[in-house]
């Protein structure tokens, strides 16, 4: 989508540099973002990644990642399959969750072919009622969350297929290792793991073998697919890592205060800022603390800075920021070459 | 709005009870939003009060407030002030905060009484571009945030009246205060604060002393009107004082997955609740963590929970939990009594 569309808010604005866009709102540096995809590309080309759009929630990014071979998406909501469906991005879509509330998906499978996980006899039972005509069988390999046990797997699968449906094999999300600094603790770790999956991908069968994240995606050389979604935007507690992504979003906010006593205000809080890895990072001094619809930011030399002034402040996670705003204005350098609806957001 | 309207996300839903709303959903319990307005009533009727729309977002849920008396509300945000104004709630409206994207409100003002706050030459400059015609003069009580200094307070409102505006009082938010949680210890360091406030609008003039919030309802008795919001539903955080709302906005979840390891998933996460405060709460157990959209719980007795049951989550704070989502569902008991639209959210 090009620049210059009428934003939300019933405010329409034709922004051509950063300068006019209206705060609080979400920039992507396109020469960081560029530069995430050529490192994703260059270790996990096509197939090889399943990129997961519930970092991003929108159509128009996905559009992009479409265009550079990556046509097999996953999601972590209906409603992040219903609108890639939409978007005509259905090719290959994984629900890589569970969910009781699949028929709306199972409605869809004319127009898109869509995989959902499943990890019990009532998300399988929700499948085959749904309309649903594929599945991954999702094991637990250590994040205390979704999954099924390795010796749940394989029934499980047999009673799918016995349903009649494609069981294209097992997905396992070794999330608890994603912030683990040292790499080759982290390499050791998710190699344990993923031998629990392969294990269960040899009583389930099927081609795929799914899982993985940005925080792994060089790391688990054991999936056949790796479902990465930060690497794009990144945020500051993957930046914390060894990884070859560069910061990408930010969150443009205006001074809207400056007092004298050795702070300023701008005006995005957190409600426009994922706050459960905690507080924005601002490069150009200390960020004091965060309310509903302010920050209030300390800077190093307080004659610099003016009611009006912009800054960028870098969110410490990068999904839930996403998702608190309706759009991203990509840039290069000062000028704003596009504009990202988030259209995948909710439930 | 009655029950039964369609929903987001192209999900058409008429729910009557509880247990056919789609999760995650913000549910808000009726009783205990009836007890609470009327705890609030009991001690700051009509005018004194100005409820707060930033904790609610929601046009629907203020045409009760205004039908019960409260006609002046507050905002923190341009976007809550046009949607109230659209929604024929302007008869007496604060910005009560700073904002150079003001003249989308002057524009408004021949359908609307608003009045912003200013707290710099650059934001009273901006005021007068952009036609406001009402001004409260923002002063600092203490919280390191907007607000100018008693001395700055005068001169400014000099300079509005000089360009013709009408300067209606002061305000000046404790907010650093809130969560005092003596009580008398609260009411002390309020009085301190709103003393400075009180000098401010000696030297600034006009009626309108405007400050507190929940927890300073009842002990902040300085000020001609309280912006408070967050009584009406409540979170875990106010609950902790010494207050008599009661608890009234759970989220609504699904259990998706459970684990004999002594865990059960629901599908809410940080991307459903304000996770800046913390972690929800469930009466029923634990919270162990939440990601995405998860939350993983662990039961006291895990043979009581199976996939398709559901749990309702207490939030940390309301304000950023309420802008998550598109509408809440009233209810009674088990029935549905009503669908209220957040159409307040963003900017």
């Amino acid at each position: 989508m090009a620049a210059g569309h009428r934003a939300c808010n019933d405010v329409t604005v034709t922004p051509s540099t950063i300068d006019e866009i209206k705060t609080p709102a979400l920039i992507v540096d396109q020469q960081a973002f560029d530069h995430n995809c050529a490192a994703m590309d260059a270790v996990l080309p096509g197939a090889a990644l399943r990129p997961h759009v519930k970092a991003f929630k929108s159509t128009d990014l996905a559009r992009r990642l479409a265009a550079a071979g990556h046509t097999a998406f996953c999601a972590a909501t209906p409603r992040e399959i219903e609108g890639m469906v939409a978007a005509g991005l259905g090719e290959d879509l994984l629900l890589a969750n569970e969910s009781l509330d699949v028929a709306r998906l199972g409605a869809l499978s004319e127009n898109a072919n869509i995989t959902v996980a499943v990890d019990s006899d009532a998300t399988l039972d929700a499948a085959i009622k749904g309309g649903i005509r594929s599945v991954l069988i999702d094991v637990e390999v250590g994040l205390p969350r979704c999954g099924c046990s390795i010796e749940e797997a394989g029934p499980l699968a047999d009673r799918a297929r016995a349903a009649g449906l494609d069981v294209r094999g097992v997905m396992g999300y070794e999330g608890h290792l994603m912030m683990v600094e040292d790499r080759s603790e982290r390499i050791d770790q998710v190699g344990s793991c993923m031998s629990d999956l392969l294990a269960a991908s040899e009583r389930v069968g099927g081609k795929i073998v799914s899982g993985g994240g940005t925080g792994t995606f060089d790391s688990n050389t054991w999936c056949t697919e790796i479902q990465a979604g930060s690497y794009l935007l990144m945020d500051t507690q993957y930046a914390k890592l060894d990884l070859p992504f560069r910061q990408a979003l930010s969150v443009l906010a205006t001074v809207i205060s400056v007092s004298k006593k050795g702070w300023i205000v701008v005006d995005v809080g957190l409600k426009g800022l994922g706050m459960d890895h905690g507080d924005p990072t601002w490069p150009d001094g200390e960020v004091f603390f965060c309310s509903d619809e302010h920050t209030t930011l300390c800077p190093p030399e307080m004659s610099a800075w003016s009611v009006g002034d912009r800054v960028q402040l870098y969110p410490a996670h990068v999904d839930p920021t996403v998702a608190k705003h309706t759009q991203m204005w990509l840039v290069d350098g000062e000028a704003v070459v596009d504009r990202w609806a988030v259209d995948l957001r909710h439930w």
